[in-house]
């Protein structure tokens, strides 16, 4: 076996002809990032080859000058018979894992969720029960015991026992006179039970909402049955190294093996979360019973280990839409082996249970004639328009450009994220706010939105999203055919490196936000509305506390309505979620409107690359779908110049 | 830590000083058995220390004589920390994995069991189906699609999903363009899939039916859905090792690691046997799809891992006698992972799912004011007795004698055993029949039963047991106070030694037969009813193929009732969990008649030892209730000595 050396770290490892790069630096303990799936698509894990012979397919995609100096793509290149030395260029590490997130998203609250006084009526229920002493020929079984007093408190129906219950039963009914607690899930037909405990344990009593994104993943703790919010975790999804959106995910997920590396990757993600959001308020693992899962359909595949290759491919079917309960042990989560998992349903290929649990948080679905619009902008973008009448929805690939992903100095709304910047119009130069009050780190989505919208208020950057380079600007750094515009300088970083943003990072917030406003748009076409027909748009998003939609506006990534039509409401995913477990209704709401939603397909609509092209400008290559923009720079440039004037 | 030798093996092993001397010969690999369950009550596991000191708490139950001698009880001491010799005596070997048992019980086949052209309704389903391809927009997931098809041939109920279906689904449905086979269990509300796979292959689907005994297991491979019995496959329980009747098992699993090693035993002799039934018929254990399993309840507790311990305690309550379906992955049985186990369920601590099993086979439960006996002569002895308007059953513990157990020459019933055994009257001299027709082995309870009653015809033994000493007979053999009977000498038997039968083994027969009638006997008392007022009496145990009804009633087994009335019914058991296998139909029927089933508790009536005291004769101390046997033995002493008189 040849003995490949990794430069600079000097490591090295003995491993089979044929193996490729990314796995021979895997198994080196080392990581060759590919966030296009390992498709040669990227670019992003291009190595050097210092010495030695490789056996690649990638030397076509690089341009004659990189190969000529020893570049290959790792993914499309294998080792060869003869020793080999490869450096590995350095690279942006994302965040995952990297520091513990103890920001908690805010933005709307249990109690705006919910009216006062509601009676929750969670998934899980945990109840002490006095059960009658075993006698003799009464013909009572221990658990028939258990149930004739389950049924003084639930009335007759089924009780079904996990097994676990059934070896547990016959101590825990003798060790405190038959005073135990007794936990179970209320499922449609029957209460199935899961745990027994000899005396009164009801207190510890805990539920977890988890939203699944692309990018992100979010644990919430919630204390039973009083619906009390603990803690909120969230953290990048270890899937990253896979590929960043979901077409590379799909794309990497084709090995059985790599199916089997992203089921894992997201439930290390989740079991960490579920670790750092109950360690701060002692509680374990074991007294978590009950689970509600919001994911986008891919992600709810790579969980389950479902081959999600058909999400990709015409006709976009994909394996399950809904599925039947799971326990936590069959899933491999890591709290009580019997909890109950529920995993939100989808209703299509890229409209999943994220959004039927979003719009949970809204009044969609109210028994109004009114339009409604729900938005949530994620590495994925959906779309779901309705009323009481009807449900349709869409989606969009926005990228995880919002979420921090393949930006250069992009991170997630977590402390250390910059989620603010203004400008100053005359010398361009930032005022940041970074949430935590901490150096910053990277830049949120909430933070580019803010930027790139008085960047361009200010004339720093054009329509097409170019700095401008007329005027002499210290914060703009020009290197040949590209520009970036420096934020935050090195000294005054909390990572010792200057937090810059680049002319390809602002045509990648750009290609999000087109995707998003394009897609809007033709819905509303192929439904025969228009814009104004709207009265009510819901912004859902991990965008950070403060999502400026005036700022959201004036670069074209949501429509030209008044302010007062807008909603922010955070991750509604996660929301959703956590409504699911705490209320039956709101479970028994989220199958309704999963059953009445309908999947609009807008990938194969024709239409759609016009109306994406569009929209690739600030605001907007058509300015009357953006008049109070132009009206507000008008109005800026017109004071601007006026100031000017009066200074001359 | 101190060296222990075992004699005659001369294996040695170094064990922690405090280590049990059984633990330390299992660390060994050796066996030293103890059938009370380690309780120092059988005096089975005596061994001799040659030489080093021991701890031992059995000094008190052994003779002074014995203890000087050298001897012990192993289950009571413990290695101290000198070097020890320990020889153990050599024992008597159970049948257990010795040899394959092809012999199989045809005493009551299928076609005896159902209606001709019978609807089997099998627990388990295996149906062709031609799912719709994926169409674009019509919002239908893989597993709606297959749920689709389900319902053009099930109607609209639910269908839920086993994780794997769900895993397999999207390929599966891809491969043979729509074309599966999906496998589903009927349970009462929902029908649940528990695989898919391309094509057709709806004939691989097989069933098992189980009897867990606590001497005998035995398994039988059924086609479905015809119902055909493909083989049966029997065997000693390997948790004979642990103690010999379910008194001594609930003792020995006190210790959690003990339960844990029952239960390994149970399943190890049910998957030995599985793959015996399978092997010859080429059916791959992955294509058995559903299993009913019956067993007393303490085999139940056992299999299931529960403690059994309060089953033995008063109020005698065990912890379950209606399971939930489980998984075969969750019991630890050798099929498909997600078979579904159907348990038939019990009704008391010592009346069990082999009784509602077994009542399956007779028409005790049919719509009549006939009053009927069922009597399943097991290591329990269970009765139930009832009509069309009550049923009622009791329990009394007769030991393994009649499967072998206990006694030196015996053995359950297969291939060896003798099976009848015919006495001359003037010289004693026997003549034997055996279980496929080669050299015998040992003698089986239908054995044993006719031996005795003829003995006791032919005056060679008297109605305590005894062997007659007054007549010279070289059959039998005088050694002190004990005489045994010769049926085989050592140079016809199979395995090279005499078979005999001395009086201590005929002692443990006659006291199994008097615990079966005692307790048939209070039952009736308890109820206001007389052996007369009984229509039919279902007799049910693994005996052999020809259990002699006359000789049972003339040891005092079974009342004294006209031959017309009984019905020999073979392994109840077993036949009943085939029928609930291959019928719902039977499955509720068997439901309702463990709903309906009163429990009586003999073993605390007072008058109990009285009844089982008069019964300790052949075939009771009260010559009323056996007149008919009587009567027999005048005419043919009369024959004989007219006989006799003619001669002389």
């Amino acid at each position: 076996m040849p003995t490949i050396t990794f430069k600079p770290s000097n490591i090295t490892i003995d491993v089979p002809t044929g193996t490729s790069l990314p796995e021979a630096a895997r198994l080196a303990g080392l990581e060759i990032e590919s966030p296009c799936g390992e498709n040669g698509t990227c670019g992003n894990c291009v190595v050097r080859i210092v010495a030695g012979e490789v056996d690649s397919d990638s030397l076509g995609l690089l341009s004659p000058r990189a190969v000529k100096d020893g570049y290959a793509l790792a993914c499309k290149t294998r080792v060869s018979e003869s020793p080999l030395t490869i450096e590995v260029p350095e690279q942006i590490d994302y965040e995952g894992g990297k520091f513990i997130d103890t920001y908690e998203d805010t933005s709307l609250l249990h109690y705006e969720l919910f009216p006062e006084n509601y009676q929750f009526d969670p998934l899980s229920v945990k109840c002490f029960l006095t059960v009658s002493k075993p006698q003799l020929e009464d013909g009572l079984s221990d658990v028939d015991r258990i149930t004739r007093s389950l049924e003084l408190n639930f009335g007759k129906i089924q009780f079904t026992y996990a097994l676990s219950v059934i070896r547990k039963a016959a101590d825990a009914l003798r060790a405190e006179d038959g005073k135990v607690t007794v936990t179970l899930i209320k499922e449609p037909n029957r209460c199935h039970v899961i745990d027994i405990e000899p005396a009164d344990h009801t207190t510890k009593h805990f539920g977890i909402a988890v939203d699944v994104g692309t990018t992100t993943v979010a644990v919430q703790l919630i204390a039973l049955p009083g619906a009390e919010i603990l803690s909120t975790r969230t953290d990048y999804n270890e899937q990253i190294r896979c590929g960043l959106d979901v077409i590379s995910r799909i794309n990497y997920a084709r090995q059985a093996v790599h199916l089997d590396e992203l089921r894992e990757c997201v439930l290390n993600t989740i079991n960490r979360l579920i670790t750092l959001a109950t360690e701060s308020h002692n509680v374990k693992h074991d007294n978590i019973y009950s689970a509600v899962i919001s994911g986008n359909t891919t992600m709810v595949h790579l969980l389950l280990g479902l081959k999600p290759e058909y999400i990709r491919l015409e006709p976009y079917s994909p394996t399950v839409h809904k599925t039947p309960f799971f326990t936590a042990e069959e899933i491999g989560l890591d709290i009580h082996p019997q909890a109950a998992i529920y995993i939100s349903p989808g209703i299509g290929s890229y409209v999943g249970g994220d959004i039927t649990s979003g719009i949970l948080c809204t009044d969609l679905v109210a028994d109004s004639e009114e339009i409604k619009l729900f938005l949530d902008i994620g590495t994925n973008g959906e779309l779901v328009i309705g009323n009481g009448s009807f449900l349709m929805a869409c989606a969009c690939s926005a990228g995880p450009a919002f979420e921090g992903g393949g930006i250069e100095h992009g991170m997630r709304a977590a402390i250390g994220a910059i989620e603010r910047v203004e400008i100053d119009a005359e010398t361009g130069a930032p005022s940041y706010f970074t949430i935590g009050n901490v150096p910053p780190k990277a830049v949120c989505g909430s933070g580019m939105i803010s930027l790139l919208a008085n960047l361009f208020l200010t004339g720093w950057i054009d329509a097409a999203g170019k700095l401008n380079r007329t005027k002499n600007s210290p914060f703009i750094q020009i290197n040949g055919r590209h520009a970036q515009f420096i934020i935050v300088p090195a000294e005054e970083s909390g990572t010792g490196k200057a937090i810059v943003i680049g002319e390809v990072d602002i045509a990648n917030i750009i290609r999000a936000k087109a995707a998003i406003y394009s897609a809007c748009s033709l819905m509303l076409a192929r439904l025969g509305l228009e814009f104004a027909d709207i009265t009510k748009v819901y912004i859902a998003g991990g965008f950070g506390r403060f999502l400026d939609l005036d700022k959201a506006r004036i670069i074209g990534m949501i429509p030209d309505l008044p302010r007062e039509k807008f909603k922010y409401i955070g991750n509604s995913s996660l929301k959703g979620a956590y409504m699911v477990l705490v209320s039956q209704e709101h479970r028994q709401q989220q199958i309704e409107s999963a059953r009445r939603m309908t999947y609009m397909e807008l990938n194969t609509d024709p239409s759609y690359m016009d109306q994406y092209t569009g929209a690739l400008f600030l605001p907007h290559t058509d300015p009357e779908r953006f008049s109070s923009v132009h009206a507000a720079m008008r109005i800026k440039n017109n004071n601007r110049l006026q100031k000017k004037r009066r200074i001359d």
